[in-house]
């Protein structure tokens, strides 16, 4: 794809798949928002008062219909939105056309490179001679990470005049970054710091760019304050594990087609989003053998009915293996060579790393038969057995089918917009230091609440007495910080 | 589409969407293969002697990747076929073009208006001026009522020279049947006589077209030996059960994207697919709701915790809506009209009857919106409140997924196969009188004995001891026809 | 216990355990009648025509405080009743004493010898010198058996003089059966067939009892009409499957307290007992492994994701051993050996030789350690490891817990009422032979109704349009015969 | 019973129900021993250095199975032990015959009035006029209490001669909490402060008496470190999840043998005890619906397709009622006269104030009959109609069944005797001040690892690239510290 920027009517930047999608993508966005009540409270409680009038945003965080509710939430709230996907085949090309069309500076569609990828990453970051963004909504830091090594980068050109050498990394996407910044000293040497300078924060969505925050707020490298929306309940008991629970097997049935019921599953961790997994394979009649390096979580599966074994133990015998650890190398090459004829390898933790693609794409003599985009068998050279690899090794969920549902993106979202007026409405009281934080717990209440009605749930009410007898507020919070749930 | 039957360079007919389909349909036809053990059994054992060799067989059953296979055994065994759709929706347009340019002629696509339905079912079961099919492989048993509308109408034509007049009935499909047989009088009077001396007989997969050919032999007017694929458990316990267990939530996540988890989903119906679908939604976390008739079936789902309701009761409240019955006017336009918004309806059970589309169709200033093929939203004029209807009330996991997975319809396959068989072995033997039949328990023991070995299962073996002391063979069959599973 | 027979103040013959708890069972029973809508509606019903008037009744069946709920229901719709447990360890002594204080003769405790066992059989069937019963309730057969070996014993006596010899057999219990019949011989050799020429029929209530009459059949040696109970819907699918789903987790936790999430608990046989015992365990968290001969069920147990292996495969891995196979030589003493230290070993299925009990009792230094009534726990000398076996290898749900509910109870009692009255009603009309019958399928769905009323369900009714279109009457019976459900 | 301390033949102090049970409770306790891996794993490590050498430690804990080879760790690790039950029908009376014969001073029996309750925990708290205990193992904090209470109360004698006035409450048991200290007064003005001086500090076991010491840390009144065993993840996410999962079902079926299918279950409050007793509710087959305050837990309740209402919506339709809350005032007496007739009453949280039991006891006319002991059915005089409550309102699980069972209470006790080895061995460190504690979490990780061989479980090890990849040690924690499991 010819990487230009388009303009809309209105003048709007965007680069999307196909414009004419935009009527399709409005279709399902509206069913959407009648899932998304928690995305819809906010339009109508906050709307009226604008309180992101003068804030640009932008968002790294997939292309798709629910972000699309999002982001066409924080435009109703008054702010200017400029948004790329966080994942090369995550996006919702219909959901792009809509919001190109009538929202927001979208950059993303499905099937980037990486080289695109990073060239919308940039786009969605550039507003201009002026500076980035105010804030950013991050899922997995790829925004933030692009800002920080800039900012590192400038300040070694500013000294040494040096530049950074993307010669000096063998990872691939790595090298992309660093030709980025190192093309974009030579036309502004400030232009990450001006960035830096405007930028009021950060909400990031997931795991692996929570632990990519605090790992900075140690280190003492956090440029900006940051909220972590993924520790909220309402995020990762949630969307992690219900949001999983739905979109592993609607994966595995748009990729592959095949019975659940009957086979042997292997799920590689036991966290969250593990737990989603293996709930979904019982439940659909699969035999789900966990594997896991935490005693803890092991026990919690074993408590479910659930064998806990290594990987080496079942990788000749399972049928299904799905990558859920947030770690990397956990199915290596030599154990896909062990695996059944038509074994199916599937990640939905984090990133492709999980696999060892670079090891299965480099085995001598492997054959890649594109059964459908994002299905591929992989035939070894010696036993001419196959295995299936989902969305290459990247988030299945998002590549194979359509990601979480509404629902419960409905409430991650919510945190996501809360975290973001948060941010925004003390950006001059000093409440945040570039430091990470997550949402108190009310905030964490209030966004369930907000979910109760569309399922037909009615709250008990505590009575004053009883409020007062185990020492909490009527109104909640209802529980020590450090409650489990 | 134009109505023209075109040729294979080898001079096999066919009318498919896109031939350039056929190789994405072999690739995932060899998929299909390695999770279809019973068919691919069929191959191995009775391959090499040929049994069909010289046999015609005419199938009317949904033109999938697994029909593909069955298809492809068939052949494998030596016949010589000729194939279409069951439903106007349920072609996978690449199955279809696999199978017409390399082993049968095929006329099926996704998206048949009703007059190329029943195009597509004249021409699978026109084998030239010498007569009709040797066999048939029926789905609900559009190709057996043809035959018999014809021979009934050429009877008539002969001794009254009445022809059909489409104009007696006001079912729009039935007009149609009427049409083509009167218009087939014209070129050849015995037409469907000529099928019906030559057919050895048909065996007939569902409980809809197993109902038509029971109320044919009671009334004394069945015309060939029918062997009923349904009440194998290998089939009706397995694949109506199982089948619809694992397509159910297939359907709604591709057509709508829905959380299932929540949701409130009313199954009408608490039969075998009933009982599927019922623990699909449950296990996806939905409550569930059950509407019945049956005290039996009432109190078996009360047993495993879900409410038992009438539609009236729950009608404004839930927000899926599945029917399984089997039976017509389950779900009325009135009931669609007191749903919530975007309350989904479908239907999973039968002919698209079983909801009243031609009430939802003429109520006056009905809106339809069609947001992707096979999901429409339907927006009543009053209430400007809409409801969501799938595959325009057809079979939804057809319409709107891929139908059952293959492991399943390996069971159903090996059955219609071994059901073949035994008509074309028998059939000078006069072992099959104009009746419906079931298969003997020891083969459908077989089948399921074919499947065991993929699931990594190993069966105990009685001792002779044992055997004697429960009075059953030591090989089987293990149960008393009656029994239940 | 002293073999004598007492008598209640109105000169009602009994043999119980402990009458002063008879008013401790009145009150457990009027808690049983609420939860037992069917037989309660059987009074309501059939009470005030007293249709049993002049009825002898003799059954021999679990004298439980559900078969006590049944015993007055009979004796509400006038019949006379003599009672025996048909098993030695599922008396409950309160209910024995409320029924024997209040409505029926009873002969049954808690802990019976086998010579005490036939010796309240005897009692049962002895209704004076006229005669036996008109009717009979067995469960399992052990009163049809006598009867029937008597009166064979009976003609070999009247031809030749012989007597049967106890020392002909090395079966221990029907050793005690024949010393029984010889010592009736010399008073009375007359009294089984007179007991058989009385004797309107028999209702059976398992599928051992039905077993053994349809062999009877089939050798042409039934002596009285029979109605096979077990194999209505009503019971077969509902007490054996979640009757059991539910007493075998109470009869292995009130037996041993064990914790059945994470341990692996593997299920002998998948018939209807068997799958409801896998689901408790599943439901529980253990992981459940079946072991299956008839490669159906095999593959049932399969698609509900339980492993299919054989006992040899996971003998010495798993914790919990249940047998439900209605067959013998399941598990013997070679497979305990094998076994953990403390592996649990029961039967839920039929007679105590699933589990080899001889072999383990007569173990070379085999040690029994009795750690309460019915649990036992059992070191093999070698190894000092041991096992724990559930009432001596008895069925476990009445040795040690209190059987199966009431409510399911009532579902295959009602089925029990109604055979008796079939049976009673239509003495006279030559309706049934000396065959095995089920009962018809509208009253099937009769007793299913009666008990929807309780739990709150709401059937649908079919209009006259609808019925006619599935060629069903309006009012039922809905299900062709063969239906499996 | 009469109030006098016993001595067995070594002298050591005792009250029991009945020593002759003594070998009855060791052989369960040999079983249970196989089923506590964790606290045998401490006997073998901490065994030989004997570390509670010279250490007294009283008990407050439920006098089960469990408790006995939790109460034998701590002896074998060379602690002293006096023990009293904190539930008067907790007590398993085998288990402290065995105990008080072999191993502790054990005042406890099942069915202890109030006065008897605190009569045996003065006793546990009495090691002789030197002072009390060094450590306490406590269990909802009674013994905790006693001493703050007495402590308090000394303070006061001291200062103005006055003594506690039990009628100042009109608390029952309070009443009686102060009679104790008043009588103590007289003997020993500074009883209490020669307790708290001695005393090293209390590990407690669960959510209430976790309450109370954080409540006593704020109010500043904490008068020895606590360490709150009940919030760690091998302890909460455990014994109250899985435990109460696996007893709720126990104690319905020992107390009521109801049918637990089919029926309507309300479960009031879904923290970890209420999602244990709504997935047991639910796995037997009951229709669950919850009620609760807090959106949050709502919301996951929703998500697992329960229902969330109000007490008030259903109480007039369901069949059981369970409270886990933690709360008071949950099931008024206005509540139960609006249940359906025999609806079953249970609370399985916390105290018997979840129950409004004195609303009921004092409701005029109402009639209580006592089916068994713990189970009682209540009726109103207006209605006739009943409920059955069990266990008088107290722990059901405890007082009709027996408690968790014993690998779940392995797994909560081996963090007990962490906890108090960790107080012990820091006793002169100043590790520990007067507040209240979590255990690390690799502690708590090392729990779990100790359970997790008898279940057959093998862990995966991370590569010390892959640890450094998430940033955690090889050998653990491998969570931080906010991780909710």
């Amino acid at each position: 794809m010819a990487l230009l920027v388009e303009k809309t009517t209105s003048g709007r930047e965007y680069k999307v798949k196909d414009m004419s999608q935009a009527d399709f993508g409005r279709l399902e966005l509206e069913l959407a928002e009648v899932e998304m009540p928690g995305l819809m409270s906010c339009r109508t409680e906050f709307g009226p008062s604008q309180p992101f009038k003068g804030a640009r945003i932008t968002g790294s965080l997939h292309m798709t219909i629910q972000t699309a509710v999002l982001i066409e939430t924080l435009t109703a709230l008054g702010a200017e939105v400029r948004w790329c996907s966080c994942n090369i085949f995550s996006t919702q090309d219909h959901a792009a056309a809509a919001i190109a069309r009538d929202s927001a500076a979208v950059f993303a569609w499905k099937g980037e490179t990486l080289q695109e990828y990073w060239w919308c990453t940039e786009r969605a970051l550039d507003w201009g001679p002026g500076g980035g963004p105010d804030l950013i909504v991050d899922d997995g830091g790829d925004a933030t990470l692009l800002i920080h090594e800039g900012v590192k980068a400038e300040e070694i050109y500013e000294k040494t005049g040096a530049v950074p050498d993307p010669a000096s990394t063998d990872n691939a996407e790595f090298q992309i970054v660093l030709t980025i910044i190192r093309d974009g000293l030579k036309s502004d040497p400030k232009k990450y710091h001006k960035m830096k300078d405007r930028l009021v924060g950060v909400s990031e969505e997931t795991t692996t760019g929570v632990k990519r925050l605090y790992q900075m707020q140690i280190n003492g490298t956090l440029l900006f304050p940051a909220i972590n929306v993924n520790d909220s309940v309402t995020k990762s008991k949630f969307d992690n594990l219900y949001g999983c629970r739905h979109s592993l097997p609607d994966g595995l049935m748009r990729a592959t087609d095949v019975m659940i019921a009957g086979k042997v599953a292997v799920v590689c961790g036991y966290g969250d989003v593990g737990k989603g997994c293996a709930a979904a394979m019982k439940q659909a009649g699969a035999r789900v053998i966990v594997t896991e390096i935490d005693p803890i979580c092991a026990l919690q599966a074993l408590m479910e009915g659930l064998q806990v074994l290594t990987l080496e133990d079942v990788v000749s015998e399972a049928d299904i293996f799905v990558t859920t650890t947030g770690n990397k190398d956990i199915i290596m090459v030599d154990d896909m060579r062990k695996m059944k004829n038509n074994a199916i390898v599937c990640n939905i933790g984090h990133f492709d790393n999980e696999i060892d693609m670079m090891g299965l794409e480099t085995f001598p003599g492997v054959k890649r038969i594109t059964i459908k985009p994002q299905t591929d068998r992989w035939v070894f050279p010696d036993t001419n057995s196959g295995i299936i690899i989902l969305a290459e090794g990247r988030l299945m969920n998002l590549g194979c089918a359509t990601g979480h549902p509404s629902f419960v993106m409905s409430c991650s979202f919510t945190n996501q917009v809360i975290a973001q007026l948060e941010l925004w409405n003390e950006r001059k009281t000093g409440k945040y230091e570039k430091k990470v934080y997550v949402l108190p717990k009310h905030l964490d209440e209030k966004v369930a609440a907000l979910h109760l009605g569309k399922l037909g749930a009615r709250l008990t009410k505590l009575s004053k007495d009883q409020a007062d007898y185990i020492s909490v507020p009527v109104e909640g919070p209802y529980k020590p910080a450090a409650y489990r749930y």
